[in-house]
């Protein structure tokens, strides 16, 4: 035992060298934060946790397994700061407040800003929000999030900042500068941009801080404030949000009421996370996962993939009734069920990849009105020639597997039609689902291998049944 | 044609107020925006140009077609903004490229930042940078491009940007605020970050411009500068520094040299960019494209799709080969071939579920040495117990289909091993190429569906054979 004290000790200093670089906290730094709670160094472990960030304590706590977890969180106690349980996964805050119950939880997150809080609160079960909601301390906190909440999830109404810095259009920077330093207690920690607002509090002009900062004292405002500043409307969709912050390079921007009001702001670091959960979104649902389940328990992930997998076993039994029809084909020329499947995995990948592509584009609107129809032309040539090689190459490998010419004519037709429909499939379907409004990654998928599998198995078999029989 | 015009002029207005929000570009202000360079209406099309930000611009020459979007270009000329080219697809740059002439393109990115400039030049063939490098007029710059061209693609010292703005620690606020406004000119546009730099241009603290702002103008800069800042070594991978910023919820950060000096800064922009290609390049890993070929030619997308086809076609004729093995029990029991794709299509299903969710979660290491075996066992237990749910349900459908209890039996056996097998390859797959140096993401959807479909196969029609004839 005295020797794993002296180690960690000695390990100390090179773990703080380490923890001045950007890097993920190493495997060997976690074991002996866990050694050291188990050995009751209490100084040690503070000193350990001293040196790392929230998120990098969050990625800890997610990290470990169940045990050490609520070793970790005890030892934290009340002490686990709001910032901690705001980077960790859903899965894990729920653990905590079992651990720590939910009065200490509400308190702990209490002290987060609204927005903030929010994100917490709706990740919890609909039922458990209310009586969550009771257990805020302050008044005034639990009307704006019961406000927060009322707006539709992923728009701009959740998201936003609801506390911003607006300042007079006649002041001087000077002015401007004296009053952010007297209200620097209640002011919210990150300023990006100042906002100038009319006498209804219609945003009017925005201000930088670089320009602040650049700008003489005796600088009137009105003349240096943007008006070229774009506005976020209450209602705008998330995904909306990121797109108009990167065509437009935004570091922040008001959001404003149906009346023009403003009523608060979202930053650059709200769209990171945006970015981050919709492009994980998308790759999860053409995956057919409904949520990142990785920290779920057994029976919670088998919940989010089980729908897709019964839907895909009725598909492939669809599939398997229309090889049922060809039964008798099969049965005199078993080459038929040998090759099948080729064909219908070919039509499987290549109509993903276009997928994959389309769903992509419509999300970054790189796919419109106003180029569908070409995009469209471009996958079927791209279907239609890949076709032709790839019926050429496996065209030969059955003529002389099976010693048949004309089966390799067949197996080759049925690859050129199959990877045809496959890749129209793999930008209709999206376009089409986009369209209706249903998301294109959420259901594409399972309707794209569904007509790659029956038309390939069907166009295949029916061939060979015509003309080799 | 007066009608036309008068309608452009008549819907002006309302796109005035439509583009002070935040959203993508309508596809009629497109058109209208095309109609009115066909109508050779220059000041009408200057001003629907003067309400759109250079990445809105760029984003509608991406959506034209290929001879409007030439009208566009020729109308803009070599007035087009170096920030659109920047916004713009590589494929679309090299069009570009083709109808200004290599001079004039040089000489308009040339305006750009170092890291910027970069950014264009990387995307060029490796062949052709070279001499545009000589094309750029001024000697300085080309010897920062060339330098920052030779760190490895996707680390810090390719990424970041090499103006930093640092003031000494005895300085006073009210000396930093001046110096900021007498250097205005030659300082970057924009800063989040000053650093204050040791004798040997080490980094000792940093300055936000938030805590500027907020300070009076006697506080000495030493007494209130951040020492708790993290820095990136310039050899980082991307993905560590996009992991850093969040878990550390940075705005920005030095870069420094193997002395620890600092070189140069990267910003959260950067890092909403990061995220968005390491996020899109596993998306499309996934899926076997090679990289977004939205904008390519037909030609190109064949070619970034082919290779992981015929990969494929490889994989799917060796699966045949072990279908091939049981051609006499396929012969005398065609049930088999019916229900034979079941078994593989549902394997291939619960894999990719599996190996999606621990392709992210290694992305973002939620996955590491210290809670990989305790994954594994819940994907393994995942994978038994859908197994044993889906086996039930086939097992029926196939005995009532076939009026064969022992064929329902045989299917489920199949079921539960092959989702078994497919859940425990969904993460050790990508765990093993992770830990060998290879992306997870990009060749694991084909070494798992090979898994899937041949062990599917071998099952199925090896407990058949043995079993039922």
């Amino acid at each position: 035992m005295f020797n794993s004290i002296k180690k960690i000790f000695a390990q100390r200093t090179d773990y703080k060298k380490l923890k001045k670089e950007i890097s993920p906290v190493p495997s060997k730094f976690i074991k002996d934060l866990i050694d050291s709670i188990n050995l009751g160094l209490i100084d040690r472990t503070d000193s350990f946790l001293a040196d790392l960030s929230s998120g990098e304590i969050a990625n800890i706590i997610e990290q470990l397994d169940s045990s050490d977890r609520k070793k970790l969180i005890f030892f934290l106690g009340s002490k686990i700061g709001p910032e901690i349980i705001l980077e960790l996964d859903k899965d894990i805050r729920n653990e905590i407040i079992s651990i720590v119950g939910e009065h200490t939880f509400l308190d702990i997150v209490s002290k987060l800003n609204t927005d903030d809080l929010i994100v917490i609160l709706e990740d919890l079960d609909v039922d458990k929000r209310g009586q969550y909601l009771k257990l805020l301390p302050k008044k005034s906190q639990r009307e704006l999030v019961k406000k927060g909440l009322k707006f539709p999830e992923d728009t701009a109404g959740r998201i936003m900042a609801t506390d911003i810095v607006s300042v007079s259009a006649s002041w001087t920077i000077g002015k401007t500068l004296k009053y952010l330093r007297q209200k620097k207690e209640i002011l919210p920690e990150n300023i990006y941009e100042v906002y100038i607002l009319d006498s209804k509090r219609r945003p009017i002009g925005t201000l930088n801080l670089n320009t602040i900062v650049r700008s003489t004292s005796a600088t009137v405002v009105k003349n240096i404030m943007n008006t070229q500043f774009k506005t976020i409307p209450i209602d705008t969709d998330q995904e909306e949000i990121a797109l108009g912050f990167k065509q437009s390079n935004l570091i922040a921007a008001p959001v404003v009421d149906k009346f023009g009001k403003i009523v608060g702001q979202i930053t650059s670091e709200d769209v990171i996370d945006i970015i981050e959960e919709e492009t994980e979104e998308d790759l999860l649902r053409l995956s057919g996962v409904q949520s990142d389940d990785t920290y779920s328990a057994v029976l919670k992930t088998i919940q989010s993939r089980f729908g897709w997998l019964l839907i895909n076993l009725f598909t492939a039994i669809a599939a398997s009734f229309v090889i049922g029809i060809f039964e008798s084909s099969l049965r005199q020329l078993v080459a038929l069920a040998i090759l099948m499947p080729i064909v219908a995995s070919m039509g499987g990948n290549a109509g993903t990849q276009t997928l994959t592509v389309a769903v992509r584009a419509l999300a970054l609107r790189e796919v419109t009105r106003a180029n569908a129809l070409r995009v469209i032309g471009k996958e079927f040539a791209v279907g239609t020639i890949n076709g032709i090689i790839f019926a050429v190459i496996i065209g030969s490998v059955a003529a002389y597997w099976f010693q048949m010419p004309l089966l390799g004519i067949i197996i080759g037709a049925a690859m050129i039609i199959n990877l045809m429909v496959a890749c129209l499939s793999g930008i209709l379907i999206p376009l089409i689902l986009d369209k209706t409004g249903i998301d294109p990654a959420i259901a594409s998928t399972v309707v794209l291998t569904t007509i790659t599998d029956i038309f390939g198995f069907f166009v295949f078999l029916g061939l060979g049944s015509i003309y080799l029989l």
